[in-house]
């Protein structure tokens, strides 16, 4: 049995998630190499100890250039924010690790480009974690894309509606701050769409975008006043897609009321599918193949054996949740480990993203469409 | 064109979905007999010349036996409180009038027998407004199952809540009063439930049931106290179809929050449907002989022209109503007549449905399953 | 009991969804004004005859000037396509009758602006059909608003989807040809989503958008051949508010699946509602005076007597449909003459919304942000 | 930090979810007590030793007593097929042992109560899992009733549908011979709902029953030709709570399209509240408490950390699944254990639950009302 030693950087939100993949994945699938959770890395000793004690980490330090350093150590996973996720993956890279790295892949285009260049010439695998391309529901919609159910794509529509920025008592943190996250809503949540619109329709040419933030000072952490809020709370974008399909996008962190609301609807020329990540498990396809009486939208409750992934769980009809994403993204990285193919999504993928990312925020700071940068 | 006249008894809920019925029937359809409105009958003046002149009938009167025996009246519709279903219709009959009338047919099997002996002994037509079966998808999905999509039925579910009797304040009304209604929920909604199980199943040969009355005193209208509710307001009963089905059925007019909540399904061997009246233009089907890997339920909007009526309304999507399954009835009505055929569902349709009515109130006191009389 | 003699000129769709609703209202609701069907107005004879006898009107005509002259018409009620809103208007007005007109009021802006001048000079009453706004859930979203239930709106999202183009078959008709109808699926359907963003949340100020035409060629019904689609097939656009707000819109008639799909959501500051076309009784309402454990979206069954309109209807979960807006539209109609107040909306409604659809084709050849005419 | 050994008994799908749930406790939650997994005990060796490597077990062995006499084991988990709770939960009470079983507890009524005589005999610790009961939603159900959100309660209705039995080549397992499962779908599927009857409403009196077995024959799984199934695969009950309140209640493996369609509503004199099992992080709740304007059922997404267990997990709106059930289950039972409490639901509601079971089966025989035995 080969193994790879793992060490996750970053203890929070993503660090939480990633480890559970990583753990869960020996569990549940059968992995061709297995991983081993070697070392944890966080600012903040007492949560780091009880986030290494709780997944069984064998370590845990507070200084990342020492987990990668270890020779034990294969594969490093960035959770950490999003201000040193270059640094962080170019030394993994030097260093001769395959870097997993969460999204969005950097704060600006050059930086992201920036790393793809230190992993290309380190020659170490890669992959940029948009868990979203790993729901067995999602999974299918490619499928059924592939196999050319939706004939040609006309239309993408994604919407991402959080509302846990809604309260404007909320302190600012660095997911508010342009030198620490790159941008708001768009880096955060409007990258998910943008890549699941990349992998379901393809590359997208131009758009036209506009940036708000509603709420513009928050109090900061410190209570000693009110801080400025630096990078929007809200974005929507409309795009041509090179293959002709139109795109509007939005997201926004203050729509009252919606959790993890993200839903997409792809339109072609044969059929169409929706899927919402609040009911992760439903995929709806239409098919003009079905004869005109009883056409309607399928609701395909993604959970049988057929489908990608929802095997290796439970029975069908038991609900698999957010984390499970994860899990089924790992266990592809780990198989083209094994394999010895490049991993999807690469860093090149992540670039692409945050291409299209900078597009936007310039055409809304030059009130036109723009070009995406390729 | 030939034409029929038309006697509405009853102005109130029924009266007006009815008299809607007969006027749109010629709007909206071309039926090969075209009615026209006669004469209105109600026992509050006032209210019965707003009826009358609202819906255009070119007479009104307090007295309904005036109204059938006019010649120029064809066929007699009642909507007139249970009480009086079976003096009128008999009536109706012997003056060689059509009879339609609202269901529950009578107050008790005995008193539905009689009155479809006096139709019979009249050879006059006669038809049971059960208007569920006029829903576009309701119609589909008997045509489904006529068509074998869902190979033998195996289980039939009906749940009907509603909760207009929550409040304890409501005063009691005839729809209270066994001597009137002759029962509560039992004939008031589960009689609709029982005929969309024959319709779409067929004979029910036993029943075990549950009757309830959770409120018992309510005020009298006159303000003079309490009266006592001498109906249940809530019933529940399992069945066996002479088929070998299963039927569970459940209504009930004190579930808070539920309004008109009618959900049926049908599950087959091959397949399965369901429908529910607060979503009345959808179908939902689901068939095994979709490939395994994009079954689902199918959300059919049955609003195409190739759905029952619909296409004589609006585009697809366009949402039809409650009302429009009473202009549905009537057209089928109309039409068996012009063709001279025998409408359906029939006296024999009431009086069937009365039957399992019965064996479920007797059930009920003895505790034990019991047959349905044929 | 004062009346109103109407002209209806127009037999299809508009025409019988008015026709069916000046009929209705006399029967459901009490109009301190009453119309009465004079004369109704096609080109097709046999069609106008059919439509004229099923709905009860006096007289028929192929010749509107003659209907528009007549002394028993007070009202002239236009349902023929965009390209002769205009002249008919514009007669009416100077024969000193009150206007009722389809959407979109005409074929562009300026167009628009003479028909508001037309009847402002001529100083009668006028109205335009946006029918969306009197539905009861729309109304009591409205009202909502109104309270300040949401508090400070910040984004509207309108998706309105339909597939009757799909089909690459079917053939070119007047709504496909910009000389008849103006523009496409940006006149015919992104009007209704641009007038419901004014009714909920006010002016726009500024928009960015983007026509495509996905279908170039489609069969001439003559079946000579080919002719060339000279309108949208889709349009989606991003606007701001004169509040601030921001707006996202996208309307399609080659959505395969989709049939009337029309999709809005309204998020504030203290909470959010949303509503559906297809499931039109339905408003969902979250609010944040909620406790926190028990915060969600409510889905309102808006049929009860407290909610607008329904209570002239059925019982409360007794669906209403599409047509029922109608009825109310005219109710309206009926009460602002019978006051002599001014309907709303107005003509000068109908403007703004050709002035946003202006400044949309227009950005979409100029490729940016434009400010909308005021 | 306090620890106790786990044994887990059994390998297949509920030795896999009480294995995950074992280990994940101690990363999300933070048990008082910490479980470490001693032991895996299952029939076939090799896939014995994929589960015991894959959830990361010290030890495994096919022989269940080995397990039980260990020293390092303090508590044993129960997840072999039904045949075996009694034996296996008798020699563990008596090695002193905490036992933790699946449901059903027992084959029969006289086999569970042996049980709960055997752990009261010993002394030790005994807990069902009745997972159902621990999903967010549910607890949170749970908490209005208590709270009298829905004031006094009259109804419960519970359908729980799934299909993995309709196709009649599946071969004959021990879940459809009576002699090793005692039941079929009563058991299997009818247990959860009648615990989530008797935890949400209170106890059952008396019942009245049908059990249906519409596929007779399989295949056995040796190829040898066709065995009996020997127990139902549907059943369906009506019943009456010791409150008075009603309870209609269906399950079935041969519902076509259904996979895990656990639906539950409980209707109160002043609110209701419905959970779905496919749809489990939402609960729905009605309550006359709201202006009658603005009531509907709130569409609770209860992922937030008001909510039950929800905040140890992810963001608000980031879904659960199936198997996070299991692991509140265990955080609750190793509460009690640090704590000296007796966990619930504990052998005393396994009981309970076998006491309806039972009446039904006999209540089915005698085609008559039964109470359930107290």
């Amino acid at each position: 049995m080969r193994e790879i030693g793992v060490a996750v950087i970053g203890t929070r939100f993503m660090g939480r998630a990633h480890a559970n993949a990583w753990r869960q994945v020996r569990a549940f699938f059968d992995p061709p190499l297995v991983p081993y959770l070697v070392v944890a890395c966080g600012r903040d000793e007492g949560n780091l100890r009880e986030f290494a004690n709780g997944f069984g980490f064998e370590h845990a330090t507070t200084d990342w250039r020492e987990a990668i350093r270890r020779d034990d150590v294969g594969l490093v996973d960035i959770c950490a924010s999003n201000d040193v996720h270059a640094e962080i993956a170019t030394l993994a890279a030097e260093a001769g690790k395959a870097v997993f790295c969460e999204k969005p892949l950097a704060r600006s285009l050059t930086e992201a480009q920036g790393m793809l260049q230190a992993v290309e010439a380190a020659g170490v695998p890669h992959m940029v974690c948009f868990n979203y391309r790993f729901f067995p529901a999602v999974r299918l919609a490619k499928e059924l894309i592939s196999d050319g159910a939706l004939g040609e794509i006309r239309q993408f529509h994604a919407l991402y509606l959080q509302d846990w920025g809604v309260d404007p008592k909320l302190p600012l943190t660095w997911r508010m701050k342009k030198e620490l996250a790159g941008s708001g809503a768009l880096g955060d949540t409007a990258v998910h769409i943008v890549d699941l619109a990349r992998f379901l329709v393809g590359e997208i040419e131009e758009v036209v975008g506009m940036l708000t933030t509603f709420i513009k000072k928050r109090p900061l952490p410190d209570g000693s006043g009110l801080g400025e809020v630096t990078v929007d709370d809200s974005a929507a974008f409309l795009a041509r897609f090179a293959s002709g399909a139109t795109g509007v996008f939005e997201t926004t962190r203050v729509a009252t009321g919606r959790k993890n609301f993200m839903h997409l609807e792809v339109n072609g020329t044969r059929g169409s599918i929706r899927w919402n990540a609040e009911d992760p498990n439903v995929l709806w396809f239409y098919s003009l193949e079905d004869p005109p009486k009883v056409r309607g939208f399928r609701r395909i409750v993604a959970t049988e054996a057929e489908h990608p992934y929802a095997g290796n769980w439970w029975p069908p009809g038991h609900i698999l949740g957010y984390e499970h994403s994860f899990v089924h993204a790992v266990y592809e990285l780990l198989t083209a480990l094994a394999e010895g193919r490049a991993p999807e999504p690469s860093f090149r993928d992540g670039v692409a993203a945050q291409a299209v990312l900078e597009a936007i925020a310039r055409s809304a700071e030059e009130r036109r469409w723009l070009p995406v940068a390729t």
